[in-house]
């Protein structure tokens, strides 16, 4: 693979020797709305002395990739994708200490260096030579591929000791999630300011809301109100902790939450990005209660005015979760099974399936698809 | 005055028996956009048995009140206007417990039960049974007059023992500002999350923009930017604690605060509520901080999505201030002097004079009116 890094074989003997540099691997590229194709690009390979060369043990498709699957503008030439990764380091520049190849890592959706001031504060998802896989500012490919080249890579990448590409099935899934919904639905959490007894409402039965049911209840959340449609979903929301669930939507289920909390609650976690879902949020809140957004916002105007959320105290927080920042907290109990937050995924597709698994999201056949390369 | 309560000098024969009750009484009404008369109303009474009637020592004009100044339709009854006051009980209502007539107190701009789940946590602004005083739901009248029905009396004056309507002027004048501006001010920065050390930036150089400086003084902010274009009042911002004076707005003021600041401001106070004021807040707000808003929006929508709030995790919070619940805090300072929020009065007029003092705040002759009725 070449570049300016020492390969996993000059630091562990008993790791076996790759057959050759890979001239090319297949990675997941979309090219305008609905159109998603796995093909032939160059293998990611170390540019600086800081990078790392990921091999992509497991992979998935996020509901945020469903936007661009919706709304992109066709493109000849394709735009990788995919922002959830889990794999084993494959190869690491001179400059790289934390990682070392051989070693199974989680990659946050998020580049961060580690060392500025807002990775030192937990903002990692704002880190000043940081960016997102697929921004196009770092040059960096996605992750529903075979290898990921990862800038930054003793901030970004978290070593899990003990875990192989071979490991259980079931933990790998969980694993993946602290990419980023189960770090993003804990992001909304915190962000809400949930405490024991808590009430809570949580706006989505998408990943991420549902992994916001589970920190809620984590950070001992007494009331959790999920809102959801989708019966296999909220299920599982109330095997993850909700204490209640509410199928309408707009003012019939504003109204029904509002019953429920007996005035509106106090935290609402909006997994969910769409505007209606917002005037939910606005809708159901207490006076001098929390709105924290995680799902990405698909508009940029909302109401914030005396009506909305100025004339009783309303609260609006939240953004890209920094996963990074979470992941030291959330390992344990994911390591011993205590919570399985990889219970998300519903499938499993090869790499070269990718194409279904947007389709079967979109569709919502499926909650959350693996994609194994 | 009627009514159920006992009047004063059933109480304290030291006071002076009224010559008999008044059957009308000078208060301001404003008549639409720019016109704003002193007529003859009826003088307030005891309508509840938790009410009191308050004899106004002094008003003032709010820059809030500027806003129907702006804007209201013609209306050939006018509305009541006024919502700052201190004075003196002059009766009470059977079932109020703690004032009592003679009481000089303070009478925060929102009415409070003083029991509510939202009274008990501090935010007398969302009371169940509260509301504000020109809001018609309560059937109150404004502060710009002689006296004032002041319903739900327990829970929303706060007697101020020593003081009486012939005190020192200067001690009048600060706490007079405990009603609104300087609460107001308090608000801000305690929504903000001002610390020792914190670095704010204040938007605005009203009354409430200065008070939001001295109140983050106060909390030990090291650094304090104040934004504002009026020499004699950012002179009175840097006495009140600011270090930094930019007189720049827009996209120039957002570039001279993020040098100053290195690149945002942790903190923003917005003391100002139109639109404008709200893109600036946006502009020049760290990464991971905060926006409290005091000034009352004007505008319903505004930007919330990736690129303004969301993207770096920005906090919007704030509303109106319940400053009832501040107003033990902050008193002692008042009453032994160490502060003097008073100062935002740069002028006095007597209750017929009332229309000169919007004339005044509106063409910025004036900082803050005080009325003397």
């Amino acid at each position: 693979m070449g570049g300016t890094g020492s390969t996993r074989n000059e630091r562990d003997s008993r790791v076996p020797a790759r057959a050759g540099a890979l001239v090319a691997m297949r990675a997941t590229h979309i090219f305008g709305a609905g159109d998603i194709r796995v093909i032939d690009v160059p293998d990611p390979a170390i540019q600086a002395s800081t990078d790392a060369v990921v091999r992509v043990s497991r992979a998935c498709v996020c509901g945020s990739d469903l936007h661009p699957y919706h709304s992109l503008a066709p493109t000849t030439e394709g735009v990788s994708i995919g922002h959830e990764f889990i794999g084993v380091v494959e190869e690491i520049g001179a400059d790289v200490t934390t990682v070392t190849p051989g070693d199974f890592v989680i990659a946050p959706f998020a580049v961060s260096c580690g060392v500025c001031e807002f990775c030192r504060t937990g903002l990692q998802t704002s880190c000043v030579d940081g960016g997102f896989w697929n921004d196009g500012q770092l040059g960096t490919t996605g992750g529903q591929a075979e290898a990921v080249r990862v800038p930054l890579a003793d901030g970004t990448l978290v070593a899990v000791p003990g875990v192989t590409a071979s490991t259980d099935e079931t933990l790998l899934a969980s694993l993946l999630t602290l990419s980023d919904v189960y770090g993003t639905g804990w992001h909304a959490a915190i962000r809400g300011g949930v405490t024991p007894g808590s009430t809570v409402t949580v706006i989505g039965d998408g990943a991420v809301g549902l992994l916001a049911v589970l920190s809620a209840r984590q950070l001992g959340a007494a009331r959790i109100v999920l809102m959801g449609r989708h019966e296999l979903r909220t299920d599982l929301g109330r095997e993850f902790g909700a204490t209640d669930v509410v199928a309408a939507r707009g003012p019939e289920g504003i109204a029904a939450v509002r019953e429920l909390t007996a005035g509106g609650s106090s935290i609402v976690l909006e997994a969910v990005g769409h505007l209606p879902a917002y005037e939910q949020a606005v809708g159901i809140v207490r006076p001098g209660g929390v709105i924290s957004r995680v799902g990405v916002p698909q508009y940029e105007e909302a109401p914030v005015g005396f009506g909305s959320l100025f004339g009783h105290n309303i609260t609006l927080t939240g953004g890209p979760a920094p996963v990074r920042a979470y992941i030291e907290r959330l390992l344990p109990a994911v390591l011993d099974g205590s919570v399985q937050p990889g219970r998300v995924f519903d499938r499993t597709v090869s790499l070269s399936d990718t194409p279904t698994a947007y389709k079967a999201m979109d569709a919502r056949q499926a909650l959350k698809v693996m994609v194994r390369p």
